[in-house]
């Protein structure tokens, strides 16, 4: 069957919500601190290790070739899963709501616009973290213990992305 | 009594260990993963909230005028602290090592090349965060809940840094 499409959709806090947080200053009233120097945007995703460590990694990403096949998404059912960009260029989010497997037809494509990170909520289906241009870093964030958390699922039917 | 100049050394892992963690690449051997287009420099700092949560803040912050008077630092018993720039400009790093108060003689300036982030070690004292040119924009991961989580000390004697 041929791939279709999938469209990217500007990231939003409020379309996002079903599948994790925005990590943003977007909307977020600042509390000064550090005598005035600074902006505090406060507690901006939902960290879930449901009971585990956290852990912080350095991702470092080369860049799909567009047009990029979805052939299979992913989930952590014992924790959330966060991604903030420290090259600050705009990266894709594809997501499908939490459940056994991913449902297909419930499959969406958001851009960041390369200041927003992302946190996926725990047991949400994603892709696995693509890049559009050269090389490009990230800072991820998730949990941290000996138990298995990482299910894969290869898709019956397959969609593409073709860049912003 | 008049300030003294505290000079700043280079961020190594080595030098800063007795403090924290440094939060870069280099030194890390990658694991390959996303089908090869992802190197993965994992677990990159001892994240510590001692049975709490763990929060992720963005910090927007305006540099710092030269001189800069260090006169207080401050430590948090509860859990670790971690500071990644996004503006991936230099910034100093000021500690001392855990104790009841912070030993003057001891206080340290660290000064990360801008892709460099820090993880002070739960309980060791540090200057609250600073910035050197601009705006600068840092992700930070400490503990949540809901117990004080932040003591602060004024020095008996002043340093100042004036930059690189």
């Amino acid at each position: 069957m041929k791939a279709q499409r999938l469209k990217l959709e500007p990231l939003t806090a409020e379309a996002f919500s079903p599948y994790g947080d925005v990590i943003q200053r977007k909307g977020v009233i600042p509390e000064i601190i550090n005598t005035g120097r600074t902006q505090k945007y406060a507690d901006l995703a939902r960290i879930d290790t449901n009971g585990g460590g956290t852990s912080i990694h350095l991702y470092r990403s080369q860049a799909a070739i567009l047009p990029f096949l979805i052939e299979r998404m992913e989930r952590h059912p014992l924790g959330s899963q966060s991604f903030v960009p420290l090259h600050r260029g705009p990266f894709p989010v594809i997501v499908a709501p939490p459940g056994d497997s991913p449902d297909i037809q419930a499959i969406r494509g958001f851009i960041s616009n390369g200041e927003q990170g992302v946190s996926f909520h725990k047991g949400v289906w994603h892709h696995s973290q693509i890049s559009l241009d050269g090389v490009c870093d990230y800072l991820v964030i998730d949990r941290k213990g000996p138990e298995a958390n990482c299910q894969d699922w290869v898709l019956e039917r397959r969609l593409f992305i073709d860049g912003v």
